[in-house]
């Protein structure tokens, strides 16, 4: 990985996390691979206790290496903006030095998410300039444990397409939702919207 | 306005919009000077050369305090969330020290922009706590001038209503798309998704 890190990263990762990200030399050459990483970055935010069941990162995809990691960290940055994927894009885009992850004659990008894109992190996809995304757990498997996702268009997945950003879905699910369910055994706190 | 800001806040203002921010005062009672002022933070960037047409501002709605304001800062941060009412929202979440802005026992929150919402902000309003919006040009004003607004659901200010968030549009609409007309006739970067 990059250890490069600008300062300016608007979201700070828990050590751990910055460690681990600097600790993965080999590349991620499987998809499978790549979306038990981000699993394990998930469940670590759970028995670390740094923040909520999700985790994420963003990979180079012309080698796949990892660019960059997030978790969720909306309580400890008192920020309802720091999902993981949100954090893993900004910090991707802080690695590299664009906000731009698919600007011409560079290497593309991939979003590698534990569960499903909730309705801002679908809308912040186009803009990063990824180009592929994996995701393991379903949003309503988050919404069984009491999160709201949020309402996406019905053609989530179209829209993205539209914008030729390709999804996989249901990647490891189950092992994915494995990581939500432990949270909510552990009476983890569960926030979203107020309902009418 | 409150001046407290934390250094954790995830992005950083300009100095001009940090100097208008704390110097204001007065009240905003009505929605016409809320609105006005982030028409002017828009125009504004543009004319200062800080980012894209686009202002917001969080108000607490018991006194009409000004909380926080934001721009569009994509280019300077290196980030593709940065979007104006991102802004606004992340900055108004370090002012009060919570990721939820209608916590119970708070005061309510409004966030006011100079256009609607894009696919990501839409989505990023219900978990900031936000209980009104009020929006100026709409999102066919800026797609007009080439940005891609996303694949918002059709329903979407319903949907909004649905979680307790009331939505109010149109309001100087003239007045905000003019800042558009002005950054467009001005040669300002226009980016978005890629399409099919």
């Amino acid at each position: 990985m990059t250890t490069r890190r600008s300062s300016a990263s608007p979201f700070q990762l828990p050590q751990w996390a910055i460690r681990l990200a600097r600790s993965q030399h080999s590349l991620f050459l499987s998809k499978e691979s790549r979306m038990r990483f981000v699993i394990a970055l998930a469940s670590t935010n759970v028995t670390r206790g740094t923040g909520g069941p999700f985790g994420a990162a963003v990979f180079e995809r012309t080698g796949w290496r990892l660019i960059a990691v997030g978790v969720n960290l909306v309580e400890s940055t008192r920020c309802s903006h720091a999902h993981a994927e949100m954090v893993a894009l900004a910090n991707a885009q802080q690695t590299v030095g664009r906000f731009d992850l698919g600007a011409a004659n560079f290497p593309a990008h991939e979003l590698v998410t534990s569960c499903e894109p909730c309705a801002m992190c679908y809308g912040a996809i186009p803009w990063s300039g990824i180009r592929s995304v994996l995701c393991g757990a379903r949003a309503s498997d988050a919404e069984a444990i009491g999160f709201d996702e949020g309402a996406k268009p019905k053609n989530w997945v179209a829209e993205l397409k539209s914008r030729r950003i390709t999804v996989t879905r249901d990647l490891c699910r189950k092992e994915a939702t494995a990581v939500l369910q432990e949270y909510q055994q552990r009476g983890g706190a569960v926030y979203g919207a107020r309902w009418g």
